[in-house]
């Protein structure tokens, strides 16, 4: 049986091995997947959950790489879960910069996943929430969540993660862009990365004018602009110090407990509707779409009628 | 009431008062929306439904703008749905070039509706389907449905669209990031606008390249890549040859059938599912879960456990 004591007991003292296997499970939806959630929950809540994410090519690998190193170098235990957008066709051959992250996979207090997004489109897949609540269960200070992709993977990110970084570069206009696709309203921490390339103090301002054009927030946090060049490991001690300042500031406005009974609430319903769904949809009603579904093609019904049918 | 045969009979011939009234009744889900939607329903699939997709900056409104010209002059009628994203910080401001379309919106033959995304960050708004079904129902001959964002869209525009046209531009790296972010999948047509940009060459033929290491279509349609001149108006012939060209091949191989077919079937999906879960959410069990969540959080009870129970 897979929630067994003696392998629930070893994901809590976060035997990789059993991590892994766990997340392994949950991912898929194996047999047991609850049942291994149902006992970790109550070791749940301690983690904190940093999103990063913003477009391709912003060294989003790279700096989640450097703030693991330094989180370590600190004495913090860290996940990383690191959504990769599963192209049939690249395979992910692209995504060489994860190579980099097995690096630090090696460390002892370090534990990497790499999630596949199911609809390979972007989006935080599924079982986000679920993998994140076993790292938290297996006693990690704090999970970061990187993904690959823009769009819809934002939202996701931000009712997923306590704090949101959202990283630019300076070139190609990512300001503006970051506005039209929304990134801005998710920030909790903005970060210009290779901000050692020209321009970055223009797009670095620009930046901060767009925030203070914005409505104050309703917990008071005021959002920062931060420089860092990954590659050359400038400016993580201050992401990082920005990261705990705005987990304290959490933490003392009580707005975390309200984000996370938000998240709650989102996950409950999640679950509720997606069993809803299952149960439903079962061989019989199945067939029945399938016998009528050419009928509907053919204007002989509507979708309309049809779902008050089945309903 | 809204479905009256008088004002059906409206839409059915375009009178664009009508078919707005009913693109705002369905876009809200006011009362009657779904009594129009089956009234209608029997007078749609006529329609070729293109998508225009792409990363922000790539002319996407340009090039549909030119679109709607070229295909008016040839005696087709059009309508344009516009996906913006709503961000209620931006308030749409940005979209400066939603101006230049409101010009052919004044034609007789067009029709054109901006639609705002619900989350805000990109994704086709939930009626998308049925403000395409309205159109199709007026008798357009041609939809053209515009993303502004990227990500889940995408895939959103995949599942609605007959073609779907992936719009990039030479700068910015656009056709490696294409790839990682999925857009490589989903495109029938590739357009490399803003050609008479530097790289413009060495990207399309960088785009080529990659399209030669995909596997063949199922439909065995070959992709081409398109350069154009938005802003100059060129390359637009062409482009409107290959749409044409797409559609035969989808009318001649079967394969629109089959497309339609997988639309219809997830369209009667989210219809069936979003009203178990509308029925299933009632005040009664609302009540549950938010007299209950406090406990969830402090971890007395597990979301697994209470998703069964209220289930």
């Amino acid at each position: 049986m897979a929630a067994d004591k003696n392998f629930i007991e070893k994901i809590l003292t976060a035997d990789k091995r059993a991590v892994a296997r766990a997340l392994t499970i949950v991912e898929n939806e194996d047999n047991g997947s609850e049942d291994i959630l149902k006992e970790l929950y109550k070791h749940t809540g301690r983690a904190h959950r940093i999103g990063i994410t913003g477009p391709p090519g912003a060294g989003k690998s790279t700096l989640t790489n450097c703030l693991v190193k330094l989180m370590t170098n600190k004495g913090y235990k860290v996940g990383v879960i690191a959504v990769d957008p599963t192209s049939p066709f690249t395979g992910g051959a692209l995504l060489g910069d994860r190579i980099r992250m097995q690096e630090i996979g090696l460390l002892e207090n370090v534990f990497i996943r790499s999630m596949a997004t199911r609809g390979s489109l972007g989006g935080l897949c599924k079982n986000v929430v679920e993998a994140c609540e076993i790292m938290d269960a297996s006693g990690k200070d704090f999970i970061l969540i990187e993904t690959v992709g823009v769009g819809q993977s934002e939202l996701d990110i931000a009712q997923t993660a306590d704090s949101t970084i959202v990283v630019l570069v300076p070139e190609s206009g990512d300001s503006v862009q970051a506005m039209k696709a929304g990134l801005m309203e998710i920030a909790d921490i903005f970060v210009l990365n290779k901000s050692d390339r020209e321009g970055a103090d223009g797009v670095a301002s620009t930046i901060r004018n767009i925030i203070h054009l914005k409505p104050p927030a309703a917990d008071g946090w005021i959002i920062n602009v931060l420089k860092t060049t990954g590659s050359r490991n400038e400016g993580i001690e201050e992401l990082f110090a920005e990261i705990l300042r705005h987990k304290e500031h959490l933490l003392e406005s009580g707005y975390l407990s309200e984000k996370r009974k938000n998240q709650l609430n989102k996950k409950i319903r999640d679950l509720v509707n997606s069993r809803l769904e299952v149960n439903f949809w079962n061989n019989e009603r199945r067939k029945e779409l399938s016998d009528k579904i050419d009928m509907i093609l053919n204007r002989k019904n509507d979708p309309y009628t049809f779902a008050e049918e089945i309903l």
